[in-house]
């Protein structure tokens, strides 16, 4: 299906329904799905979504992802406050990854960094690159 | 493993073997890998590493996937030319996710757009946002 419109030109409209119906979802109905931060470019995690995830992403505005290890929706920030307003969701050639641009509350991990990625992998070693800004222990308390 | 770290500041050095045996690969042995264009912040892909890909990418300095579809070793760019220098590698907090920071030659989409996100969702409609820069059929001739 998603090969069927990959030579349109820009500003083609295709059918909401019929696109999203056609997500390749894994074994288990999820799909990956990127965070970024939509202004400055900053990837800030990466986490998965099942279909009803997406509907409630867009009902709300706010990201909604499937939690693998509660087995429930996971409503970005609902715990923490550190919301993820949905700025564009965007979808891959082969409909089967999802980018979330958004603009974060506070950070996004749950280690208390800004976001995920704060391990670089070096020739030798591999190093903490960024710093915990809020003590989890604080973020999940409250 | 990756808990026991997490709370360690900037600039801590573990060790490359521990942390990069301790990645958590899904059952088929393969890591979600986001590529990122380096400098801009452009999220070009998502694909996937196996151990002997992510092996293969930190020896030669360019992007090694593993194709699922072809099930081998995908040298970025090995037909199209469009190859990806590794700038920098990171790993996310679950260690289950990897950040290529890249400088992407070329289109890094098989549709010849520079990244494989083109498709937005909007209320009504999902719209085609970036157009094709190489015809793929020029690009994989070659």
């Amino acid at each position: 299906m998603f090969k069927s419109f990959e030579k349109q030109p820009v500003g083609t409209k295709l059918n909401f329904e019929e696109v999203l119906g056609s997500l390749k979802f894994n074994d288990q109905g999820l799909i990956p799905v990127i965070a970024q931060q939509f202004d400055s470019g900053e990837v800030l995690m990466m986490a998965w979504m099942n279909r009803e995830a997406l509907d409630e992403t867009l009902r709300a505005g706010q990201v909604c992802y499937w939690s693998r290890s509660r087995a429930k929706l996971w409503r970005k920030g609902e715990s923490s406050g550190q919301v993820q307003l949905l700025n564009k969701l965007r979808i891959d050639c082969d409909g089967d990854t999802l980018l979330a641009m958004v603009d974060q509350t506070g950070p996004a991990c749950h280690t208390g960094r800004h976001n995920c990625f704060y391990l670089e992998i070096g020739s030798k070693s591999v190093e903490i690159i960024a710093e915990v800004l809020i003590d989890p222990d604080e973020l999940y308390r409250s």
